[in-house]
């Protein structure tokens, strides 16, 4: 497998009712990947040990959850309440989750454009996710940007299909800000879907493989003309 | 009682230990007046009809926890997630929390300076209590200033004192930002105080209370005063 263009990742998916989530079932299913941990929190009694194990062996961490009176879940606040204790989370202890990346996937049951100031809401997505900014800040992790899963139930289908994509990105692509590691993405997991595909399909995606890889030597060579440009203006 | 000077207040108290916190049996026994209900959380499992009706007999919710990675513990979250249904608390809905208040009695384990842009927690409470005011908005409760114990531990016995005076001003003080409400609360406290003690201290206590009187119709003069200056100079 891609080592170098995918992440470990664990999901903690804090929702009271999983099993009757149609969002959370579809995140489900686009979350089954070999390098993705899905972790459906059931029950309030926790073994801390396991759970520590499990933050142990990720990169990435994606607390996942509907937004339930403008934040977490009890169920997800008790996760972090138990599970990071002093000892194992604080940078002067043990500091297990130092240089580890911390996500937030969150669904909303209002529309997102609500939540902007003046809008009914009256406050953005970001100013409610500073809390965990916040322990991301304490725990010298490197906060996400948000993902935001939109009231699922109203998306179509065209909408979901691209929602699968980007949360699959979302959980696994390194460096999400950075362009060239969408492509490695983008081509890795073409080259995935190659082997379990028909001949004629393996052909078309050779092709659309053939053509990222091309549009991507492309913008390398733009890259480097700007910058000779660039270098010679200063 | 003076039923003009004080409010009904319920104090939901989500601490995970609270009979071994000092903090809250200190506040337990501030909180020991005729107005106010206090509400040790002790688990995860409610009964949401009992828990509705004492949101109904109070003006002012105060929600008390520690601060647990920036935001409430996992028992006073399952409180709100379990209680606050839709059908209760929306205002299009049956609207019983509206023109309520909502205060919030957050007690800090690190130093309150600690909290603002550049030092080392590098966020506000006003900040880290922004999911609260989003509750308060979308109910159409009153937000109040969080009222904040930092480090109780640490605190002298002076510290103490005034902390017990103004925790009980947070809890039973109408409109807690008016000048002459605190005057006011102020003096029916010491009243109420007039009733339990020896004659000597009676009489001390007179003389503090005619003294307190006294500047408030001196300072009621001045604000008339500079009232009339205003209304000409326009």
């Amino acid at each position: 497998m891609n080592g170098g263009v995918f992440i470990k990742t664990l999901v903690v998916v804090g929702h009271p009712q999983i099993e009757d989530s149609s969002t959370q079932q579809f995140l489900k299913v686009a979350a089954d990947l070999p390098q993705v941990t899905w972790h459906p929190l059931t029950t309030f009694d926790l073994s801390v040990a396991n759970e520590q194990k499990l933050i142990g062996q990720a990169d990435r961490i994606v607390l996942q959850f509907p937004l339930y009176w403008y934040s977490a879940p009890a169920i997800l606040k008790n996760w972090l309440d138990l599970v990071l204790t002093r000892h194992f989370a604080y940078p002067e202890a043990m500091g297990s989750l130092v240089d580890k990346e911390l996500g937030i996937a969150v669904s909303l049951g209002s529309p997102a454009r609500h939540f902007t100031a003046g809008a009914s809401e009256n406050v953005s997505i970001s100013q409610l996710m500073v809390p965990f900014q916040a322990l991301a800040h304490k725990l010298q992790m490197t906060f996400l940007p948000t993902f935001v899963v939109d009231q699922f139930g109203y998306q179509t289908d065209e909408q979901k299909a691209k929602l699968l994509i980007s949360y699959q990105q979302y959980l696994t692509q390194k460096r999400l800000d950075h362009f060239d590691d969408q492509t490695n993405w983008l081509t890795a997991k073409l080259t995935e879907l190659m082997a379990t595909v028909s001949d004629d399909r393996r052909e078309q995606l050779a092709l659309i493989l053939e053509q990222i890889k091309s549009n991507q030597s492309t913008l390398e060579d733009l890259q480097m003309n700007l910058k000779l440009i660039h270098d010679m203006e200063e």
